[in-house]
């Protein structure tokens, strides 16, 4: 077992009001004495520490003193030359902090803080031709970050990486949330909830929990690079380490110097609820190129034809059951024209959808539209209504089909005055053999959102790469799926979403990004075609949903005839996509979940509260409005005798005045929420 | 999707007051039109539905009219021939109840109920050649059963089983608890909770639950045959298929008509902890032979030299921290001879130890003691002070190796008087490429069970095949681990197990047989060469543990140091291993557990309770004792401010007089329990 040496050489480097304690020197001696150097928090609740022992780095981390990770190696190996592990001097320790703020195109807050102190260490190996590495450490209140960096350099340009030896060697056996990694329905799994030992392999986010601590695992800045999953290499035991989704032929990652690895994040919370309210992610991606044009970046809510195809009334196939139909366009564009809803995606338009598509390579066009759908008119129709037509791209899994009409395909978009494209991946593998999650996918995603951007298009992609953060970057990355979403309690045969599902995911893959899950279903009687099926939670909780669900692009999934007239309808109508702030309230995962969020462009706030299949009673205090003023509560709540199995649409709509300060008791059904709107009074 | 179609003919089969219902004709027709039969448990709770739709046969299960099962495929695969499976057709169907009971000769309880209705449907191919194939249903009152049985017949004789095609298409998508198949430490993982559809491949028990249901898929009489592991063949559904655990080149079974299959079996209760009081699979397993000798079979407790080894101190190497010494022996057996204490254990008593015997094949001795152990002076000690010596036969899954001494080693033993036998399989394959789980491995523990009942040995057997209720048929199969055990709170460098695990492991592993978990640790203050590790428990809860963990033959782990002129130590002297009658009172996996026991040799109760790592208060009705009757109750229970983690020796020891029908408040502290013992008052 590893063990964590005496100290030799301390360098302190934190935040605190005196300035930099310690020394910084830099030591280029070679011995093989440790050296040890050490990072806080600017709170000084997280400690990392970097040592070099036997020339061979590792980092541990502790939070408010309690040990978080034991000593983890770090490294990288290559095909054809030695891992870059062993060997290794400093050349050069450089400190530095950073406390500004920076304010998003769109997200969950209009100014996020910036604040971390941070080491980069310039290392070189002791041998001949020696490489050289740079590692960058950063921590953050919410967490820390470390990548490694290499330089241009004369002994190493152009590599394979064939691994990444980045260890996480936790201190204990947390409770584990994941889903498991190289499945055939990559992220569309519900959690699993396991001691951290009986982990194989996951995807990050991954979240720990324990008494009075919340950890994530993830990574920001996933580019050019394949994704990190985790893998308990030594199995049963508590030390996952960094496992790159390989290529088709195993190699991991192409590259040439100079480059970064992504960072690899580990944010800490006292809480589990607490790890909501993080920005690490976001701060640890670049900001956008100074002259791009964003004007055409809007977040905003769509409804669209979809959930009739997933319901089993419609089909995406052309014929009698097809569910893309100018009329059908025309219905949803004229609902929403009547409602604040941006956009209206139609799921089928084009051609190449006959038969059992996705079990084929891909035969659609990207810009021909499907007998029965007149997409001249049914934009021309939108463009009158004030509502933007949604585009899709369905690949099936073809990117270099894909690629070879996107241009195209874009271009048509721009010159139809549609601002925003959804697309998919549906398939086990990308192009036949590759994973969805590997260096490949990355490099065709990153053209797409590129490609995107040049048209003035907003992305909202399904089954691709997860979120790392690049939507500070490229803020036309709005949002994505990467989740098992509403559509499994519809499509799926048999296998709906738990009620615990939504409960867990904004504590999982909830805090690497926006995610388009697709909530609002209003009409749970559709078991006409899917007998098995049901959306698993009352519609107070549908609507709670689009506070407790960040998405900057946020679907109304039900059909407009199950909306229409219906007076819950007004909280979707009211709901905002775009915050002036979020604050997770209260929460554990799995079991519940309260956030309140205020709108970006009024004084407004809105709370949402879900609960799994328990029925929970929480008080929730109203401090976060603003003293002294009232406001007019509108809550959504569910009837006393709602419950998601038997009596999913009972709820009810009260009135009242509160003001900042006041506790408000709320009652959630089982499978229930509450969504709750907060008008200030003038 | 498959649709069970109406039926055409259907044949009742239950129990009622009446007697059989509707007619048991027998179909020799070969239409396709699709046939049905009915079997109903004794209280008509659960409802088996078996059709011969388009001559495949299917079955589903109903619970109180709540589907448990949609129609699942029945059917069978061969190497070098066709499937049997389609075109078939019935020849007979008999019906059969049966209403006895039966007294085992240790257990639970002391009388065990069978009472069942039973249907066997003879059926063969429609073609030329054709096959034979018998499918005998039985329906308790506790859950269903069914088995394939191929007759001698003379189109099937021998045959390799490639594949067994029996399906649990599971009605929704219960939420369930799991341990993977497949994975290098065989059962010895901590719990998966996650829905139905996450799994990928479990092992049995397979434990699932909802609102109002708890069911459990397993199997009983596993014999010559290979395990039974369940994977989600349509990754992502809640359709799982049997998938037996194959021989190192894929092939699943080899067998010769006539054989059968092991019963599948799937229990069903209105709730999890009613699930404990199942009966079924013991009940699927056939009676002892008559003539066998089973007066050496006697449950009862053991202590010695292994957890010293686990925690540090000692080692199984011979050496300077050696830890089977002559001397340290005799401490055990003063021990054991002053206590309630049946037997002794030494580990790394005889010759082979010496450094990483798991890394090469094995090298033990099973009859030759090491330097420094007096075997003959040991047994004899033992002998002289009426404790009995435990032998111990660690094989580092040397399966061949082992058999080759099996006999000189049992020989030996039932010279020295040693009448039970610890055995351990410790690899991740047997013989360097077999399944711990496959045919291989069952017949071989088939071969270890025959020869220690040849020498009139007990078996305790750890990392082996799973229990499927052959101790009915073979008494001198006590108990077994395949679980992860107390050993990873100590011997494991940072994995220990979470305080929720042994809340869970009863209503999982528990189902299929006894559980040598190995509890009674004491002293918790063993950090020195294991920082990382603690017992997540209380020293109540540690007690509580003898109850909620059936095992005949049950450990005391702790030293005997531990425990000498510690008052809690009383309990453990107490505390029966066989029983008159068990009833699991309250409990929800993962959270707590209260059940209580009654001593199968005096009027004595026993009751214990315990908590996952959340404090938590019960309130338990003594109804289970006899009406009229005042008891003393010594109650062992945490102190106030216990914590497992804080504080985990704080405990305090209350007596009192109650009768049947008082209510009991118990508080459990995180990670706590209560262990209380009710001696009648004469």
């Amino acid at each position: 077992m590893t063990r964590f040496l005496p100290m030799l050489l301390l360098v302190m480097v934190g935040y605190c009001s005196s300035g930099w304690a310690a020394n910084t020197t830099a030591s280029t001696k070679t011995s093989d004495a440790p050296q040890q150097w050490q990072l806080q928090s600017p709170d000084q609740a997280l400690t990392l520490a970097l040592a070099l022992d036997g020339q061979a780095f590792s980092y541990q981390l502790s939070f408010k003193g309690r040990p978080v990770l034991k000593p983890s190696r770090l490294g990288m190996a290559f095909k054809d030359q030695p891992a870059l592990q062993a060997n290794l001097k400093v050349l050069k320790v450089t400190p530095r902090t950073n406390n500004t703020s920076w304010q998003p195109v769109w997200g969950q807050r209009a100014t996020i803080v910036d604040h971390f102190a941070e080491l980069v260490v310039d290392a070189i190996e002791t041998g001949t031709n020696p490489r050289q590495l740079q590692l960058i450490f950063r921590a953050y209140n919410d967490g820390i970050a470390f990548r490694y960096h290499l330089p241009a350099q004369p002994h190493l340009n152009k590599v394979v990486i064939s691994n990444e030896l980045t260890e996480f060697a936790f201190a204990r056996n947390f409770k584990a949330w994941w889903i498991p990694a190289y499945r055939n329905q990559r992220f569309e799994y519900q959690y699993l909830n396991s001691a951290l030992s009986s982990i194989d392999v996951a995807h990050t986010p991954l979240t720990l929990t324990d008494e009075g601590i919340a950890i994530a695992v993830h990574e920001a800045a996933l580019v050019n690079y394949a994704s990190m999953t985790l893998r308990n290499i030594t199995d049963n035991h508590i030390t996952l380490t960094a496992d790159l989704v390989p290529w088709a032929n195993g190699d991991k990652v192409y590259t040439q110097t100079p480059f970064s690895t992504p960072w690899r994040t580990i944010q800490v919370a006292d809480s589990e609820v607490a790890l909501l309210d993080s920005d690490l992610i976001l701060n640890l991606n670049e900001p956008p190129a100074k002259d791009v044009e964003l004007g055409y970046i809007k977040p905003g809510k769509y409804i669209g034809i979809w959930w009739e195809m997933h319901i089993g009334q419609k089909d995406w196939s052309p014929g009698p059951l097809q569910g893309a139909t100018t009329e059908r366009a025309l219905q949803y564009i004229d609902f929403a024209s009547q409602h604040d809803i941006d956009g209206v995606l139609v799921e089928g338009w084009n051609q190449g959808w006959e038969g059992e598509w996705w079990q084929r390579p891909p035969t659609f066009s990207f810009t021909k539209a499907v007998a029965g759908f007149d997409i001249n008119k049914v934009a021309a129709y939108a463009k009158a209504k004030g509502v933007r037509l949604i585009g899709h791209h369905e690949t099936a899994a073809g990117v270099q089909y894909y690629e070879q009409q996107m241009d195209e395909a874009f271009k048509l978009y721009q010159q139809l005055g549609v601002n925003s494209v959804k697309m998919g991946y549906v398939g086990t593998r990308v192009d036949q053999n590759q994973w969805h999650h590997g260096q490949y996918m990355v490099e065709h995603f990153g053209r797409v959102t590129e490609t995107a951007a040049r048209y003035g298009v907003m992305v909202n992609a399904h089954e691709t790469v997860k979120d790392t953060g690049l939507s500070r970057t490229y803020p036309n990355l709005m949002t994505r799926e990467c989740v098992r979403g509403m559509e499994y309690n519809g499509g799926s045969p048999d296998s709906g979403n738990l009620p615990n599902h939504t409960v867990i995911i904004p504590f999982t893959r909830g805090l690497a990004g926006p995610i388009d899950f697709t909530p609002g279903i209003f009409n749970f009687n559709y078991q006409q075609h899917r007998p098995n099926n049901r959306v698993p939670s009352t519609l107070a909780n549908q609507l709670a949903l689009y506070v407790t669900l960040y998405s900057p692009l946020q679907m109304a999934a039900d059909l407009p005839e199950n909306y229409q007239g219906h007076p819950a309808f007004a909280f979707i109508d009211a709901v905002p996509t775009d915050w002036q702030q979020s604050k997770a309230l209260q929460g554990k995962i799995g079991e519940y979940l309260v956030i309140a969020r205020q709108d970006k462009h009024s004084a407004n706030w809105y709370l949402g509260a879900t609960s799994n299949e328990q029925a929970r009673e929480l008080s929730v205090k109203l401090d976060f409005l603003k003293a002294g003023q009232s406001y007019q509560m509108i809550s959504y709540l569910d009837a006393p005798d709602a419950h998601w199995e038997t009596k999913p649409m009972a709820y009810q709509i009260t009135k009242s005045v509160v003001k900042a300060g006041s506790t408000i008791e709320l009652k959630l059904q089982p499978g229930g929420g509450a969504a709750i709107e907060f008008i200030p009074i003038q």
